[in-house]
């Protein structure tokens, strides 16, 4: 299925009227980069850049294409010759998926010809928004979650297809499962649940319902018990399953006090394996706050896939450089207030004393190498058209995912305080 | 392209346990509604119920689906064979898309068996969700722009599909057009868009830039000002394309002052006919501090996609009655704490007063004619299976888009006031 209109008009009008002026060809550098993170957080993770590898092969005007943007001349004749033709054959580098970045981290850098260059804005940034949205918020939970795994069930609260990204994206962050079936499959994410309220009502009582369960799912299954009495329900799901029981979920239980009792009640009937997972819609400060409670897992919902008060990573792809009629580079950036850009080709590395990140140093239009306590952060995505398969499909979200752990591991202690603050460390441009 | 395994789990997980019990087959109605609006509205608008449709009929398990539930054991295969032969045959009412709703409103009522109805818990949600949290933020900026026309160019800050369902919902709530040319393509939507910054960067000079423009597009065309400096640059586009010049746009310009400075500039160069557009990080409340600005059309990105503040609607699914063994209908209802269900089926109606609504009425159980002063609410949608073809494709997106209107122009004034307050009209259950 052809992603070239997931796309916003002005990228092909643009491309008409550099045909016409004959810039079209020249060679231009875009950046994708975050002018801030979200107002107090410390740090941010990338997310999408496998899912967006895939998404440029697939970017392509076909005939279905062609044709509609034909009948409703959104561009000359001269475009639609040009657009038939269209794959990205340049260069694009970036930060590695799971790695972390901060403000001005420039974390795609696209090598190409205005023309093929300028018409993927769009599809990048709407990856790499949203994924590193739920990839940055999900962080903050694993990290508030102190080791206890997180779930992610978030995929009816946001659309369909970005709960499967969303899935991914919580995963690479740290994540251990979700509840998305697509995830699993397109992307070899662990799948979880086993059942809801409605499965409690449609049966006469709560035993016959934990009896079906069991007997369909065995007695390491996962029985919800606050569909009623949630005292009532863990003493039947404890006769019903037997001490062996998996697990009890709580989806009203973000009070540590009742969560703690119900502990105490699994104890004292035998079960004193059967975990608690607990699904209230969490974030990670409720997380935070369930520290101390005996909490086995949670599951989290709504606030991850949009991102805990922040949907979309504000990202933006800006044109930094282009060569001139006589073959040199040009830096450019546009002036607009609280706008600025920086101009110029970029590589960036991250500082490091001791093995722990003191700052995002980035060097612009500076060919040195890169120190023995600099970590290079851009690898390539992207040559001659062509994606490094290291970062596509299930192993490149593997990859990812033990990447992120890698980043988030560098940064000070400091960053990881979910407390407003500071990026962890400053952005130096040199 | 199958929409099946964009399920959580647990629905597969609840099949395969009701098949063993021997309770997948009793009749069930559900219900999709939202225990609340975000806080501080005063009303909400559906969306997606159109595209929900055609994704409900593209729920099917193919060999795709069911080799990887295989694989992952994911089921038994009692179960697989079960989804092997799934479509929905039952009934699906409810709220027209664009209806305006309240808490507790009964926007979908599911009426089938548990199996077949619980399996699209989560697909139904994922669409309503986020389609509607995007139309009830955009209708808020409709009715701050006050007539003045809006158009939707958020794509890059939502995943790349949520983009194109965030054109549609927005165009349902009173935008004008869009810049997803996807959505445009399936959904029938005006598109817009000419050129962003890095046009203007690519070229030697604005200048340069300008004259490819007009050459290309003609002097109509919207040639973006703020580059480098905004006084500058309107005075060369008029200069260039002449005082026919279609637009200026500020995209930084959120001051009032600044609007009318531009506006009083067109004017003294003659292009007295020229419109400004200005699409600068624009939500609702900033739409609303220029209204008294000679702005003749906003673009709003960010905040409409992401819902202004409540990016997911807070709807949930939920089994309201079942028939037992004698035949009966039962209602039913958890009792979690906070999160409580009314049970029983329910029918909807708009209570009027000359014209204007006073209160969201629910019959439960109940199956009184609907009276003159009542507008009924629900419609079929899905009938034993087959889909109301009223309600899907840019046919159906324009039947929302009027019903929309007439829906918000039934509201009491104060409801389309911006501040925050309670829901415009009181939910009363009879």
């Amino acid at each position: 299925m052809s992603t070239a209109l997931l796309t916003d008009r002005y990228e092909l009008t643009m491309l008409d009227a550099a045909l016409r002026s004959g810039r079209h060809d020249r060679e231009c550098i875009f950046e994708v980069f975050a002018r801030r993170l979200p107002e107090g957080r410390r740090y941010g993770i990338v997310g999408g850049t496998g899912r967006l590898l895939d998404l440029i092969a697939e970017f392509r005007f076909e005939d279905a294409e062609l044709s509609w943007l034909r009948e409703n001349s959104v561009v000359t004749p001269e475009a639609l010759d040009w657009l038939a033709d269209y794959r990205f054959r340049g260069n694009i580098s970036g930060y590695r998926e799971g790695d972390v970045y901060f403000p001005g981290s420039p974390l795609l850098v696209i090598d190409g010809t205005f023309a093929e260059a300028v018409i993927l804005e769009t599809l990048a940034l709407s990856v790499l928004n949203y994924d590193s949205a739920i990839a940055s918020a999900a962080a903050r939970m694993v990290a508030a979650a102190d080791g206890r795994p997180l779930s992610e069930m978030g995929s009816r609260r946001t659309g369909e297809r970005s709960g499967v990204a969303a899935a991914r994206a919580a995963y690479i962050a740290g994540f251990g499962a979700t509840s998305n079936l697509e995830a699993g499959r397109s992307w070899g994410i662990p799948t979880m649940g086993t059942a809801a309220h409605s499965f409690t009502l449609l049966h006469d009582s709560e035993e016959e319902a934990f009896e079906a369960q069991v007997a369909a799912l065995g007695p390491g299954t996962t029985l919800l018990v606050d569909t009623y009495d949630v005292t009532a329900a863990v003493e039947l799901a404890v006769r019903v399953a037997g001490t062996g029981l998996g697990a009890v979920r709580i989806d009203s239980g973000d009070l540590p006090a009742q969560v703690a009792a119900v502990r105490e009640q699994l104890d004292s009937l035998g079960a004193v394996n059967t975990r608690i997972t607990v699904t209230n819609d969490l974030d990670e400060y409720t997380i935070a706050g369930l520290r101390a409670a005996p909490v086995d897992s949670f599951g989290v919902g709504t606030s991850v896939v949009t991102g805990s008060g922040h949907p979309a990573a504000g990202m933006v792809y800006k044109l930094v450089a282009h060569r001139d009629d006589t073959g040199e580079w040009v830096s450019v950036a546009k002036k607009s207030a609280a706008k600025a850009t920086v101009g110029g080709r970029k590589r960036a590395v991250r500082s490091l004393s001791n093995g722990v990140a003191v700052a995002e140093t980035i060097y612009v239009e500076d060919e040195r190498q890169v120190r023995d306590d600099e970590r290079e952060l851009h690898v390539p995505l992207i040559t001659a058209g062509v994606a490094d398969d290291r970062w596509l499909g299930a192993a490149g979200v593997a990859a990812a995912r033990e990447h992120r752990a890698a980043a988030v591991a560098e940064l000070p202690v400091d960053a990881l305080r979910l407390s407003r603050g500071e990026p962890a460390i400053p952005t130096v441009y040199l």
